[in-house]
């Protein structure tokens, strides 16, 4: 059914017969990338070295340039006709160590009860120990509601992570507010600390960091976010006692912006060089782990197209760019200046893809795009069914990609993993090479590079 | 598009603002089931104390009995109305233990390099060591060609497992009869032992067991499986060096067939109560690891989706069994007997599904069913599809319920999870609890239930 939709909707362009031929060579191609990719394929061997050799490579940090030297050389190694480096500012987050969260007393009885935590990510702490009763709310809502008995306490959201959702990013959509807002909604009210619930409905207790902003009208809090079974634990001993005291620390602070860069490696189009194609991860991670799904995938995703695509002697028509995006999590920063160094140069960018959902199996893509250009990569499906690809949604993109469709209305498609793992480990100390799959990683290479070689091939 | 073609192909049925009125009722019922599992669902919780507590449960050991008790009171506890015990002849292979395999001399020089080795299933040893040297094949091809040499050697197959092949199953269909009929092969020409290359692309050294059966014209000579990396270096030794030797022991042997149970759990139908549903997963597993995924993981569909319905008080028009079927792996003595019940009963099978390839992320169905009924199956995607399925295929089924469909023509329905990382995992020892995701494992559940509710509303 689908096939005979593909070679209608292509009959217009071609006549019925050649879309029918083209077809027949659009699959044996995106064959070819496939079998390159999983025989000689060395995603999984370069997220090896980025995760166990690099590490955790916050921006601004001595990984980040590890990563950057790392990212330049294998291109370069690989056969990168052209690999340059485009700098921009970054923020430089500093952890520090030592945070914690502890029980100290329930109902007036001494306790120690440590509590699994990490700071959130941008979060500022002296390092101090602050040490308040407990105020655990399930949402803003009751914050709101409870806001007289706020002053001078710590709060807890026990904000959820709905299971019921399959679409887990829907989920994190949702459950994200808590994180990025949370510690100023309460500090607002006089809070002197805020602990989150992490967001993930993993079985796991390793909490969750990430990125959160404070508001400058607010004092700036400590935050943290807690394992979910210590969240569940706090939770239940709020319901049930009278008067929880907690103790937490944290240590975060920033040193001066400095220089990170993208690492670009471009083929030159043969026919329309003017054409630009982005593909492209982020090169930063958290520091807690060693981004192997994120996005150390995207990461060697990118690098995987590019290697399979030389390797087979593809000549593109258009101008592929192989992007490895600075700053993602901390600042959007390596985006944002790629984006606006298109828009000095004036560069007609068509397509820009970003794989920053992990590195699992695939299941399709996701676009932002109008109405008819997403319908146009729905007849694509097909060629791309045998590979993984089974959905082409409406709404998607990446991070790193969006300045360039908020700047130059660039078509986005974000590269979608099957996304029920994702968010056990996302931000978490598990996101670790040990991880991720082999044979998911790659299919996801062949399904990024068959998609690109079509929008090559037929435009966008 | 595909909700069109639904309601289309329903209109004829029921009109089309019946046909959407049924499938708005379907989709929310479906949710319905989806939520109850999601949030409530035991499926990960019964996979723990049948992989920890009860364990590895070869057919007719004692663990296979433990794993029967804790079937029948689950499913008691879980509130069916009927649990019943379907008794049944199985095998007793007993791997016994101190299988080895080792290089001892290399071109005449004294080695002592161990291989990571398991015997395979049903194969037969003495215990006695085997020194031999190694014929080392590609394949049966090369075997024939080179019979002349086979006399009094170990014969290792380097069977491949093409990673190239998209569809993990396509690829252990091609392999297996390496592992199925390699020894007796090796044996037919006078070899005193085979070793082959485990059917896996895993990137770890886990040799893989399975069942074999050896051709009585022949000797019955020790066969094993070895790990992947080991396979790889056995093969690379072989080709640049021109002796190998190689010693290898095993002690596998039978205990007498021992009577076991599929134990079987019955919701009457209210409408038409002889149509008969069956939905299924195997009880038994090989002895070297949890059989968590294989097949702990549809035998917790299985009772998960039991569960559901019951909590949701789901009241089905026709009778659905719940069967854990008793032996499967090396025998499939569960299903026979129950086909065989079936047919002297004369029950009427309207519909049979199995869930026998993991608990990984859902993607679709596969059928052995005529091509009317599998038309009519595709018309329920676009219900199933918010929960994974993406997919309806042409053929599948199930080993345990292949038996109903031979003997009384019962359409076959197999649960198509995810199958990247089955493999790695098949048969080996990390076949255990820890490899299992818990949504992925629930989510499943929630297709399969889906599925049933289907079938059992609309007939099949």
């Amino acid at each position: 059914m689908k096939k005979i939709i593909t070679l209608l909707l292509l009959a217009p362009l071609f006549g019925l017969s050649q879309a029918s031929q083209s077809s027949n060579q659009d699959a044996a191609f995106i064959k070819k990338l496939s079998d390159e990719i999983l025989t000689n394929g060395k995603a999984y061997d370069l997220l090896y070295e980025l995760t166990k050799k690099v590490g955790g490579r916050i921006a601004g940090s001595p990984a980040m340039y590890k990563a950057e030297a790392w990212g330049e050389k294998i291109l370069q190694q690989l056969g990168a006709p052209n690999v340059s480096k485009q700098a921009c500012q970054v923020p430089r987050w500093v952890r520090g160590s030592g945070d914690f969260a502890s029980i100290t007393s329930i109902d007036g009885a001494k306790q120690t009860r440590a509590l699994d935590v990490l700071a959130l990510g941008n979060s500022l702490g002296d390092g101090k120990k602050v040490e308040a009763t407990l105020l655990a709310v399930q949402n803003f809502e009751e914050l709101e509601k409870r806001k007289d008995e706020v002053k001078g306490k710590i709060v807890y959201f026990n904000n959820s992570f709905d299971a019921t959702i399959v679409k887990t990013f829907e989920a994190y959509g949702k459950a994200g507010i808590y994180r990025r807002s949370g510690p100023s909604q309460a500090a607002k009210y006089g809070a002197v600390g805020c602990i989150i619930r992490s967001l993930t409905s993993s079985t796991a207790n390793d909490p969750h960091t990430g990125g959160m902003s404070y508001n400058d009208s607010f004092p700036k809090i400590p935050a943290q976010a807690v394992g979910p079974r210590d969240a569940d634990y706090l939770w239940s001993l709020a319901k049930k006692s009278s008067t929880v005291k907690v103790s937490m620390a944290t240590h975060g602070h920033f040193l001066p912006d400095t220089t990170g860069h993208n690492i670009i490696a471009e083929i030159k189009g043969s026919v329309f060089p003017d054409e630009i194609i982005t593909v492209g991860g982020h090169l930063d991670s958290w520091d807690v782990n060693e981004g192997a799904h994120d996005d150390g995938a995207g990461v060697v995703h990118t690098i995987e197209v590019m290697r399979a695509m030389l390797a087979v002697g593809y000549q593109p028509k258009r101008t592929i760019r192989f992007v490895l995006f600075a700053n993602e999590e901390n600042g959007l920063r390596g985006g944002s200046a790629y984006a606006a160094a298109a828009k000095d140069k004036k560069e007609k960018h068509i397509f820009a893809l970003e794989s920053d959902e992990g590195g699992f199996t695939p299941r399709g893509f996701s676009f932002t795009a109008s109405p008819e250009k997403v319908a146009a990569a729905k007849c694509w499906l097909p060629l791309l069914k045998p590979y993984g690809t089974d959905s082409m949604d409406d709404i998607g993109g990446g991070s790193d990609i969006s300045p360039l469709n908020r700047q130059l209305q660039v078509p986005l498609c974000g590269f979608m993993p099957d996304p029920q793992r994702y968010f056990d480990l996302h931000h978490a100390r598990s996101d670790v090479f040990e991880n991720v799959n082999k044979r998911e990683l790659l299919l996801g290479a062949v399904n990024i590079a068959g998609i690109i070689y079509l929008v090559d091939t037929y435009g966008f």
